[in-house]
């Protein structure tokens, strides 16, 4: 299996597409050859720029991502998309919908599109979409664009794995959709009015000037390294403080994703803003707490398949009887089981 | 400390709401006490009904909620409200909008309303929402109503509490919106068109009529076991399969939350549905995966704190270098870390 991994790892970094699809199949579904293939693939990550583009339902964004992509192969770069879908978590469907607008995009090698959804409710969304991202980067798509839907938790997950969080609106969506935007365009680097054809865009760009301008302009920047692990307390030394405090000033480019307007003005944006990251040291910075918030999640599922391998059924069994005769709360339980795990270890390891 | 906590928690079970407010506050910032708290509150849960409110922005549900709680109170039902905001992780803020409405219900002891932003993003809202709702629901609510803004991943988490899901929607919210229902409709006890005085609403609930019949009409009750634990291996047996395959056919109710109409028909379906989880079994099944949903995420986080506490700093600091440095994974750093924690255990034990 080593040697079928490594054969299959050289063919994807040699840009064998055939290869390619194989190995996201294999990451998507957890197989065996999902772990060392990854790490096989590592080393030869981190070229890729990845670009998150996120907006509520009714924005238009999907086609504003084959835009996006279609723009960038006419540059020459080549383009990988993974299209999360988080709305349908049961089923393993997925929304086509513009989708079938990419066929345009068919048969070129310089593209590879990929739609995903989600698997459980327990992060496993974002972390199945960190790991195609692995993949395509290390087949040496220039850029990646990861497309989400919604309005929730999960964009917010899945922006983290972005370097370029680009938000998209459009004019005319009613007040709930508006309400919504003030927590989405706080992970914004680039701000797109789609739609931009429809006399409401004005507004719609003024409230959002309005908002950045609240908001000193530098929104995205300012809170991406905002992580929430206890890993930050354990290190020695925090990361350094951001630069330039005001080193991105978020722009608001206007788009009418159907003809293909304002693309060139977003795709210099995209460019503008990768070199931002490179030359202010914030582009290490989103890496360093993206490093961060994959160890923790990587942490979580290590040690607890540790302590269910050493845990008798018996024992499980017995404490959820006690949570759901409401006698002990879930986080008792769970502190028991540690202690009681860390105290077998020990014991079984005398004996031996 | 533990005299005081245990005076709160009597203070919460007895009625108090301004022990009920401070309480709410404790736990929602993770503040020392609100461990012991809890634990306290625990055996005094389990007889509330848990109604989780979600759907599209659009949809006229913050609304809706104010009515069903109206009504509930008007049946002499005691009504606590938990509103979900995933959509200002870094902020902290809450979308207020409908909430001004419940002024018709402030003053009245018999409710209590919530609202609720993401603290973190990784999985801290369903965690902090089910601890406000331990507290809520010791504090003898007979109906606990759990409403969540937009269409992610954080609804299902934050449904997954729930024991009646009540899924809204809206006539003409255009075909990207409509798109999302496949998703979020998996998880409906009950369905709700509301702003069913739109001439469209005949054909949103025709729509809606026809999905429900191609996934043969149970469909929250079909999915909702399907939770994603390996906990659920190391279990001796699974827990038994849903009694009656089809005993709950998912409704369709009309509703105008503006004008009120439709919700009498909407309270009896919330406690027809109370009635079926009772005596079909579905509620102790239901009760089941959140306990081992819950017991999974406490692990995880009791473990981590462990390993944390005995790491040393440098040693954490190196492994996040040569993860930047893409010679591993987080992965591989994390079956690192844990093999080293394990050994380093055993060898101080000894020691000792």
């Amino acid at each position: 299996m080593v040697a079928e991994t490594h054969t299959l790892a050289a063919a994807i970094v040699g840009g064998n597409r055939r290869a390619l699809a194989r190995a996201i199949t294999l990451v998507e579904n957890h197989t065996p050859e999902a772990g060392p293939l990854l790490a096989a693939l590592y080393p030869h990550t981190g070229q890729a720029h990845l670009v998150g583009v996120t907006g509520a339902p009714g924005t238009g964004k999907s086609t504003l991502v084959n835009q996006i992509a279609l723009h960038l192969r006419q540059r020459g770069k080549t383009v990988g998309v993974i299209a999360v879908d988080p709305t349908s978590p049961f089923s393993g469907g997925a929304i086509l919908g513009d989708r079938i607008r990419m066929r345009d995009l068919a048969g070129d090698p310089g593209i590879f599109i990929r739609s995903m959804a989600t698997r459980g409710s327990l992060g496993g969304l974002a972390r199945a979409a960190s790991d195609v991202v692995t993949v395509l980067d290390a087949a040496g798509f220039d850029v990646i664009i990861i497309e989400t839907v919604g309005a929730g938790q999960s964009e917010v997950d899945v922006a983290s794995l972005a370097h370029t969080v680009v938000v998209v609106e459009a004019p005319g969506l009613g007040d709930d959709v508006q309400a919504i935007k003030a927590g989405i365009l706080e992970i914004a680097d680039v701000l797109v009015v789609n739609k931009a054809d429809d006399p409401r865009a004005r507004d719609t760009v003024r409230a959002l000037r309005a908002m950045l301008n609240l908001s000193n302009g530098s929104i995205g920047a300012a809170r991406r390294l905002n992580i929430f692990t206890p890993l930050v307390k354990a290190l020695p030394a925090p990361f350094p403080e951001e630069p330039v405090a005001d080193g991105w000033k978020v722009p608001i480019e206007q788009t009418v994703a159907l003809s293909g307007e304002g693309l060139p003005a977003l795709i210099a944006q995209l460019d503008a803003h990768l070199d931002y990251l490179t030359t202010s040291g914030e582009l290490e910075r989103r890496r360093w707490a993206r490093a961060l918030a994959e160890l923790d999640a990587s942490l979580r599922d290590v040690l607890l398949a540790d302590l269910l391998e050493h845990l008798m059924p018996d024992r499980l069994a017995s404490l959820i009887d006690r949570i759901m005769a409401r006698e002990i709360m879930p986080r008792q339980a769970a502190s028991l089981l540690a202690e009681e795990a860390a105290g077998g270890r020990q014991a079984s390891r005398s004996n031996a």
